[in-house]
Formats: C-alpha cells, structure tokens, sequence
C-alpha cells in the first residue's frame, strides 16, 4: 500500500495513537491532522504527531484525493455529516475509527449508490480510560482486533489494502456486517461499560457502604470491584455517541442482563428458598462462555 | 503476640496462603493443619504449609486449647457447625477468614453469651479466581485489607492481638460490626461477582454475538470486557456459600442495580428520545464515586 500523504481528520487518542503508529510503520507518510482545539494543535506540535495541522473551521472545502488514505477519527455523528460530502472519483481511501457501523455504512451506501468506492468503516477494539492526544502512544493497536465493514459497492481492492494497512500497523482484523457488528459490540462492549457505570453508583448510593468508605483512607475493595469499576465513568462524550448510533441493540442487551438478574434473584427467595444447584449452573455456564467468548484454551 | 502454636483449620488457597506467611513472618510457629482430602495433604507437604496434618475426619474431639492461634479458614456453613462445640476457658485465640460476618458472630455470641472470650471474626479481602493450597503464595495478604469485626463479651486484648498478628503478616486493617460488613461487601463484592458472571451468560446467549465469537480465532473483545469477565464463573462452592449467607443484602443489591439498569435504558426510549444530559450526569456521578470508593487521589 502506498501512503505519501495521509490525513487524520480528528486526533484525539485514537488518531494521536494512529499517527505514532504511521510514523513507524510508514515512515516516509506525510501526516495532516484536522483537530478542534488550539490546546490539542499544541500537544500534536510537541508529540510530533502531525506535519501539518488544521483547525476544524480551517478545514473547509477541502480538497480529499490529495490524500492516499483519510482517516476519520471523530464521534460517529460528525463523521455521519462528512459522508454525504466526500468525492465520488479518485483513489483516496476513506476510513473510520468508529465504534458502531449501521449508520456510518448506511450513510456511505446511500452516498455512493452503485458507485464503485473505496470506504471501508474500521473499528479498532482498544481504547482507555485516558482521553486526548497527550494519552497517544505508538503500540494501542499492536495486537489489537480490527473489524472491518465494507458497504455495498467498496471496490475489493481497497477492502484488501485498509486489511493490510491495519495489519501493518499491528493489529488482526476481522470482517462483519454493520449490523452483526452493532449486536455484537452493544453486548462485548457497550453493555460492559453501562454495568461498571452504574454499579459504582449503586454502591455510591448505599449508605452502609458510603459511610464505611467515608471511614477509610484506604479503598474497602478487592481486585473483583477494582477491575469491574476500571471502565466505569470513562469518556462521556464518546459513550453518549455510541449509545446513541446503537440504541435498539444496547436496549435488547439492558433488558436480556435485567431479566437474568431477576431469575437470578429469585433463586434465593423471600421465602427462604435457595436453589444452590441453578446458581451452580449458571456459575458453570458463565466458565463455559467466558472461555469460549475470551479464547482461553 | 506469643505465637507457638498455629491451628490452620481448612487449608486452601486462603489458609495456605496464610501458612506461607506465617512461615516467614513467624518462623518460630508450629503449624497443624486440618484438611479435607489426601489430595490436599500431599500438596501440603510438598510445600511444606504446615508441620503436622490431620484429615479433618482425624480430627475429632481436638484439645483447642494446645493453640496459641486457631484460624478456620472454611466455607462459613462449616465453621458455624464448629462454633458451639469451642471451649470457653482458656487463652487460645479464634479468628475465621469468613467473606460474610452476621451468622458467624451471631453464633459466637450465643454460643459465649456472657463469657469473656478470644473469638475475634476477620475478613482478608484478597483472593484469586485460583483455588486450593495449589495455588497458595506467600504475599497473598500483603498490602490488602483485613476487616475485623468484634463479637459482643471478646476481650479487648485479643482483639488488638489480632489487629497486630494481620498487621504483621502485612495487611491494614479496620473493624466493622457485622452488619455493616455484610451490607457492604454485597455491594463492593458479592454484586461484582454476581454482574461478571450473568455479563457473560447475557452476552453467550445473544445469537449475533455467538456466531461471531464462533467464527473467530482470538477473542472479540477489547479490555473492558475482559476486565468485566475476570472473575465470571470462579469458585462457585465459596460464591453459593456467600450468598446463602448473605441473601438479604445481596438481594438489595440486585433490586438497586435491575432499578437503576431500568432507569438507564428509559433515558433512550423506544419513542426516539435521548435524555443525554440525565446520561452525562449518570457518567460524571460515576467518576466521582468510583474516586471515592478506590480513594483514587
């Protein structure tokens, strides 16, 4: 794949990370960032992220094909506004780093009809609970699980160069629809970060457990609440897109975890009732499935 | 703390972890160990966790009062069959390592009523998904919080004997009564380990997810699933224990969490509304609550 000229248009973590990944990966790429912020043009100035970089509001009627590859790595709705207004001819590639894929794919299949183009949606599975450029480092994609989303009508071969593209950057990938896709990640990945969220502030919002907390210089919490609240609160701007883009699916998983819950409930009654051998079931399945689900041979 | 003699009765994962730190920090202590399998005995020796071992058929009619220290590191069920048959004279100090408190220190109180004794409840907060005295280091409880919880008529110097023994083997401590250690560990624990395991029971039934997970090498999944799945599924004896003990908090927990899931998902109604504000304000109090809880500065 030849990349002389790339832009990244938003660079928060995500397209900071991409950037430091192209200069060593792609080491004669020049790279133009498209960023929002005076501070963040600051930090990529300093972190070398970028050669050239614009503000948004700089950034107008630009001219695409001049790039062998765009990146989009802003929230899904801004991306969703760009679609309709990318060229139709040229070889540029057009990628994004967006986390849900229905509307983005629905966005690109009504802009291109039955023309042949080169937009592959992307999603990068990595992240962390650190936001911004400054949290960029070169090694977030480096084993990393990259699924890819052709719409209708992306030319095969520029399906194969965004595969070997993210291979070169480190990372496996996969192929999904957008809307396997969608389901897939509201229950591997949405739905976790709903119950991290709202378990701290179900224990938040007990009164034993807030006065005894209030009582400790040191956390009252084993590696269990630890690592089930790591992700907890994280990223609010990125997480109210995503529930947005997939909120049929993120439902159907809030209801499908509320019914289990409740059938879980119910094993140890009001009425003094517990049903040891359904719990141990479920405690088996869950050791089924968390193999199968996390590959642990 | 005169420490000549050492009972470990019940020697897993905690109380052979319990032996190795005792080896090292009281080096003059005899060790006995109670078990429950050959299979246990054989790993005892080939660790060397304790100096002498019984089955725990051997051990009948024992004469607790030889002990300096008796530590029933057991399921809680069983160490409630013990408690009434204990001596109330003599100066051997009982402690357990039981993760749920109100039945073992309701059982110490009516079994001594009135009677100054050295039975002082604590609750090491470690672990691992590991189990068994297999799986048995000797740093296990440093670092880590033991609570102590002081049943009625137990002499104050036993109790500070005991705070000084977890302290030096290298854990921090503080005391709760039994209810408030109860109500809290639902939450900050037992909760936890509830979500982890239905997580990825919720997540394997979804069919979408399923023929993906199928198709795919390496797990589709980014760092918060797995640090959300971690403890799904581990030790169900030790969790079916837990929560027979602690069903009442526990099942509060639950209702705490199934309101708040059912308030979430209203916020993105099938009407088409999106309360984004109520979603932030739900992100942020989850920053700030998980802060306090992990007394992250």
């Amino acid at each position: 794949m030849k990349l002389s000229r790339v832009l990244i248009y938003g660079m928060g973590l995500m397209g900071g990370s991409l950037a430091l990944a192209i200069r060593e990966k792609f080491s004669d790429a020049e790279i133009t960032a498209v960023v929002r912020s005076e501070k963040s043009k600051n930090t990529i100035r300093t972190k070398n992220l970028s050669d050239q970089f614009f503000l948004e509001s700089e950034f107008t009627s630009p001219n695409w094909n001049q790039y062998d590859l765009v990146v989009f790595s802003t929230p899904v709705a801004s991306i969703l506004k760009i679609i309709p207004t990318l060229p139709k001819s040229g070889n540029t590639i057009f990628i994004d780093l967006g986390s849900t894929k229905e509307t983005i794919v629905s966005a690109v299949e009504s802009h291109y009809a039955d023309t042949t183009h080169h937009y592959i949606s992307t999603h990068p599975m990595c992240g962390s609970e650190q936001v911004g450029p400054d949290a960029a480092v070169f090694d977030l994609y480096v084993d990393k699980l990259c699924i890819l989303t052709s719409p209708k009508s992306a030319s095969n071969t520029s399906l194969e160069s965004v595969r070997l593209f993210w291979e070169k950057i480190g990372s496996w990938t996969m192929e999904m629809d957008s809307k396997s896709h969608d389901e897939t990640l509201a229950y591997l990945s949405h739905l976790p970060h709903v119950i991290s969220t709202l378990l701290v502030n179900v224990a938040g919002a007990n009164p034993a457990t807030k006065k005894e907390i209030a009582g400790s210089s040191k956390p009252i919490t084993g590696g269990g609440f630890r690592d089930m609240s790591r992700i907890a609160g994280s990223n609010p701007d990125m997480w109210i897109s995503i529930f947005k883009e997939n909120q049929v699916f993120l439902r159907k998983s809030i209801d499908d975890l509320i019914k289990q819950l409740l059938e879980f409930r119910d094993l140890f009654g009001s009425n003094g009732s517990f049903e040891e051998d359904k719990i141990r079931k479920i405690w088996e399945l869950a050791l089924v499935n968390k193999e199968e689900i996390r590959k642990i041979k």
